[in-house]
């Protein structure tokens, strides 16, 4: 399922791009051109009241589906992915339910489900599992469906799928991203850095996109007159449900916004995780380095205390008379108090790097 | 109570998986599976309004406790643990209060409380104090009881269980990091780093949980129809609550709800200080390399002195005619030279440096 | 189209002066002045109510406009760019709705679409695209504008002007951005991190320009008397609405509203994947420099341990009895003991890094 | 009064404790603890209607005062500091006033006022000057209170002596941080840094003291039943307050909500100038370290030079046969050549180094 | 106008004190003397209904002002600078508006305009040019002021001055600041640094208080009643607005919030600017650093290889037999071999440092 990985649309288009005068004017003239597309056709898949399939992958002219739902275009263009559409919504209008949420785009009426064909993927809506779910709970009698109406159906097919998977591609970031900061905190590793910061833009990403579809469960229950014009059935029946009356479409839109609260939720604290671990690493190098640092000061009054034998010994090296080059002991004199030298050099810095060094260890 | 401390359900499951591709397999089949395990039996315990237990560890089919207390299965699965679910909550459903929060999983009727057993504990909840605190507080007669009515006494046993193991384990928690931060403060130590950073996941996560725990209440306390209708025994004897008169229940959950904000708060404060002494460690380190690094520059500063006065030697030290060979002082002159062009060096560096380091103790 | 990427005027203002005083004393005498320029002309174009162009570039006083209007001075002031003026604005008035938004400045009644050219643009407004589509859009009959009224097609042009233009530049801005975060990522430059500083600014005023935007279509979405009072025909024709039935102004708000929050919701990801890059490229020169440093104390290490053993050949090289002088291995020992030391050195060194870098790879 | 800039009681407990298991036995312990405490006593000191002090420090059973006010014992919970509690409130019961605001815990009915000891203090209430406040406001006569009930000067004594104590506190913290940042900026030091995270915490925990007080009257000024009840006077004479008429407590709690706004507010832009400091701390540390390492990298270039002037000395230094043992200037021209291949290394990396710099001063 | 640029006046009266105990008893000292001052004088400037000036900076006891309009002396403290007082307010009281914003401090009545002195200023009101502005804006006649009471231009009069006040100030800090940031976009200063860091604290102070006047306006708009009761003159005239028929007194306050939210808006995108501009010279310090790390790298490996060669110098330099000190060629050969090794050396580490330095540029 690389789908899930992948970066947004409108990423991976601009990222091919190489010349900016090129993607302006791809730009305007997608602006041009957006005014003219209304008369597109949409690929769609239409399974009935029984859950049968009656229309596989059929192509509609948009205006069509339009005069024959009552909608305007507006409204269609909101599940058309031909214009970029990264809303998830759900549109209540007379006759239908219109919804783009994740990988579904359909419109549900008293008696027909319509699915979209996502423009963007090889993948035929019909051979999909979840077309399989919804036949199946489509073909229900009224008992087993324990009352609810075909639109709820529907409806409950299309969350729990879209939940679900929301749930699975949580799980994968989840689990790649505990690995890598596990890894990342045992060992700072340049390529695992790297690696952190597309978990970074991945999982900024899925957040927005669950938070989107979390909104659109809020905005709907927030709304008294869509809630209860959810109820199709009852309004082609005749009798419209009264504003103030619409406990199971309540209870039903609550529990998946719940569901999708608690994905958000837990992709809070991964991202709370990754921000502590970069932190963590950031401190430990900061840690690290000042502790090499003082190996390094070491080394350097090593270096020094040698040099300033050295010195010594290069005074006694040069070409100049110095009295001692016939004295038996010079040599072990002269180079005791050399060493001597050295020694007191690198002691006293040592003494005094003590000092410095309190409160790191 | 090890629990509270460890990693939240979703964090180990995932820790252990190695395999990603394994992961998504097991993510897509929890996907399926979900749809079918409905009818999975609950192992539960039952206290009556007397405060016995009339059932212990009882396993029950989740479609029998519908049908029993008028649920719908989507309510049921908000407090059954097969399915990953952290989101806590109180539901009220015309004759039951299901309520799931911290380690209390429940469901409350006018003259019952069914407790169910986390599958994920191999402790049995009728041994845990809890349940003698429930019954005690059940077995009351009405004047003890200050007129509250079962299912009041009830909410309020496991109301009081949940904040006070909140609080417990907060105090755990607060205590090991304020003893932390403060050896952090006296001596930066690269094992406490990771201490710290192990800390900080732990604190989120239990302000997360602790905030999810407040917003159940808040929400209730929002919605005034689901306060009345948590008079259970009123409604059980025919006159059920008008939506405006629920002074009791409010007061109850508002009280709650103020412990739990006071836990939300003191965590808050804690995070603050965790990230106030992270800072304060950054900005430390920084300090404490800039100052090192001036101990370095006095060290290469002395290097650089010594081997001007040793180039001066090595010169002397060339196998070349240089006409000092048989002067008498040439020895002394020479080194005194070559010392003071050293001392030179290292004078006119350390004053540039003075310069340099000024703003930095 | 360069305007996209420009500063905002005001920055535009203030980064040319380069005398405080003066600016100090401008911002006064600008204060003064904004009394009195109530009497300034406005050179402004007007479409009909058939799509014909009336008055092209034609100069009005603001007094005159306001008396034909019924608006009040400080109403005109919205959209008069002589005061800096950079709050999107829909204002609507009795007669009037008067709308600044992006680009575009206009007066709309009930028959009649007055368009302001901005006096900080060399173009006249007549000669723009967005003309041709008001134009176009006006002129429909009632069947093909769906019913729409007069001032319904006319805010429709400009709102899709608007988020049209404002979806361009978006497109333009990510394009770069995400070019540059590929870079940096793959080779830091000094540079590209000039360059990411400027479109951080960048990307924040255009976030902050279309968030006002946004909050534009809210804040009206928000008024029930407004959106009631949008309906300017019917209020000319003598049936005002009731402030309750704006059903097809507020649908055509909303989505213009979500377009715009898309276009929010694209930008605000696009700044956390820039903040995020910056996290990491910090992180990365952080582990860089770590691993430089040990690169360094290798080294050094090499540095004292070749400085050992030039202190055994420096010894041997003093003008001093050393006993060797003639024995016939002593070259060979010495230089063999020589180098032992130094490695010796090295590699007790070598052995102390090993443990210090440990957790960095 | 060291009490002001002392940790918060929790902070203080925790911080002694050293054994975490003898902490976790405690905390348990507390909430066993928690239940049966009820009935401890209260030791409290009472003013009357005419401001004569009627018991001083007379300790009384917790459930007669629940049973002589009308209270509930939870109610009492929240004034009686026995379990940890931070939380500020004002409960508004029928017959009494009950406030935990900052240092006083008070009980106002329509002609007592009951104060509570804080039992983690040893100084008695009685001796406090806002007792002597009080007591001089509940003397007043009708006209010099300007008609203010005996209820309503209570609480402006108390809410005055509060606002007035956390406006002290907020000037001396405020005073000390200021003056610590002024020398920070001035000259970073490590014990200075120290300090600072002690004041970064104490401002935290004081303006979470402080939000928390603010709440407390926001919350109550949201409540228009509590706003009427606060009327306790005219409750006893028999007409009650309507709920909307409640101008002069509004007016009362908005003033003095109104100036731990202004508390709130100041300490928020004291915390942010903690933070800017902070950062400009680590950038100035950053600055200086990149200068500093341009200097080291000025020596080591020496080094360098020297070094290789060195070589050069070095060479001619061997016992070989060099050819120009015997030139009379020899000496010259080598030392001459050594000191200007030395001159070239130098230069050559100043060069380099020049152009590496840019940017830095 | 220094006035503007300097700090508040609560910090300022802060940074003069030295001795902390001094603070805390002058602190308390304020607390005690509050409460007595309440008959401190006010020194007033009026202006009548014909726009002359009645009373040129007249004393008045606060209680005669009280008395006079029926205001409470809590009213009068909220205009009245003798305790500290930052939060600007305009208060609707039965008889006048009080009003606190920004440098202006008035009373208006009916037909009186009261502007109060502030203490912590030589200038008197009457001199300043904004009483000459409100004077020619009283004096007007009904057609003039298009039917505007009295109090409303007195009311906008003070608006306009505040918010061009409010204008003037962030203009001359906007600019500093964008001249601040280019500057310290090219050349990294540390005393650039140290002005940021002040300009970051003013800029911060300036939006807090540009806030504060915002909320003010936005708390008035929100109170229906006193939108309502801020039309004094029909008051007077004895029939007071409805509730719910305040357009005018909205459309008026609507456009100095609007004003004032342009200024916070562009205040706030020069704050993010700022911290743009800290992040990048972080960042830009860092890659610095790390660059200028790789070139004492490359210094150190010269050091080292010229260090290898000079040990094999130093040991033919040794005073012992070695075999080739007649050897003709032996000082090229031995010379050749020292440099190689040291070529060696070097290029070795220049390989590894290739590999090391990679992703850096």
């Amino acid at each position: 399922m690389p789908r899930y990985l992948g970066p947004m649309p409108i990423f991976a288009d601009l990222d091919n791009g190489t010349n900016p005068a090129t993607t302006l004017q791809k730009s305007l003239a997608a602006v041009e051109h957006y005014a003219l597309k209304n008369e597109m056709r949409l690929r769609i898949t239409e399974v009935d009241a029984k859950g049968v399939l009656k229309i596989k992958a059929g192509e509609f002219l948009k205006s069509d589906l339009c005069q024959q739902h009552g909608l305007h275009p507006r409204d269609l263009r909101k599940i058309d992915s031909g214009f970029s559409n990264h809303m998830p919504v759900v549109l209540v209008r007379p006759e239908v339910i219109l919804i783009n949420l994740g990988h579904i785009r359909a419109l549900i009426t008293a008696d027909l489900v319509i699915l979209f064909d996502s423009p963007d993927s090889k993948d035929r809506v019909e051979d999909s599992p979840f077309v399989k779910d919804l036949q199946e709970k489509l073909k229900m009698n009224t008992v087993d469906a324990r009352g609810q109406p075909f639109e709820f159906r529907a409806m409950e097919a299309i969350f729990l799928s879209v939940v679900a998977s929301l749930h699975a591609e949580m799980d994968v970031l989840v689990h790649y991203v505990l690995k890598l900061l596990t890894d990342l905190e045992n060992q700072i590793d340049q390529n695992k850095l790297k690696e952190l910061l597309q978990y970074t833009k991945k999982v900024s990403r899925f957040e927005s996109r669950a938070l989107l579809i979390r909104n659109v469960f809020e905005e709907l229950l927030d709304q008294d007159e869509d809630l209860a014009a959810l109820y199709l059935t009852e309004k082609k029946e005749g009798h419209p449900r009264p504003v103030d009356s619409h406990d199971e479409a309540e209870i039903l839109l609550e529990a998946y916004m719940k569901q999708t609260e608690e994905i958000v939720n837990i992709v809070a604290l991964v991202k709370h995780s990754m921000q502590s671990t970069e932190d963590f690493v950031n401190i430990f190098l900061s840690a690290k380095r000042t502790q090499l640092l003082l190996f390094e000061l070491r080394l350097a009054m090593g270096t020094l205390g040698i040099s300033s034998s050295a010195l010594i010994a290069g005074l006694y090296g040069m070409n100049l008379h110095n009295y001692l080059e016939h004295d038996a002991h010079a040599f072990f004199v002269v180079s005791a108090t050399a060493a001597m030298i050295g020694g007191t050099v690198f002691m006293t810095c040592a003494r005094k790097l003590r000092v410095l060094a309190k409160g790191t260890a």
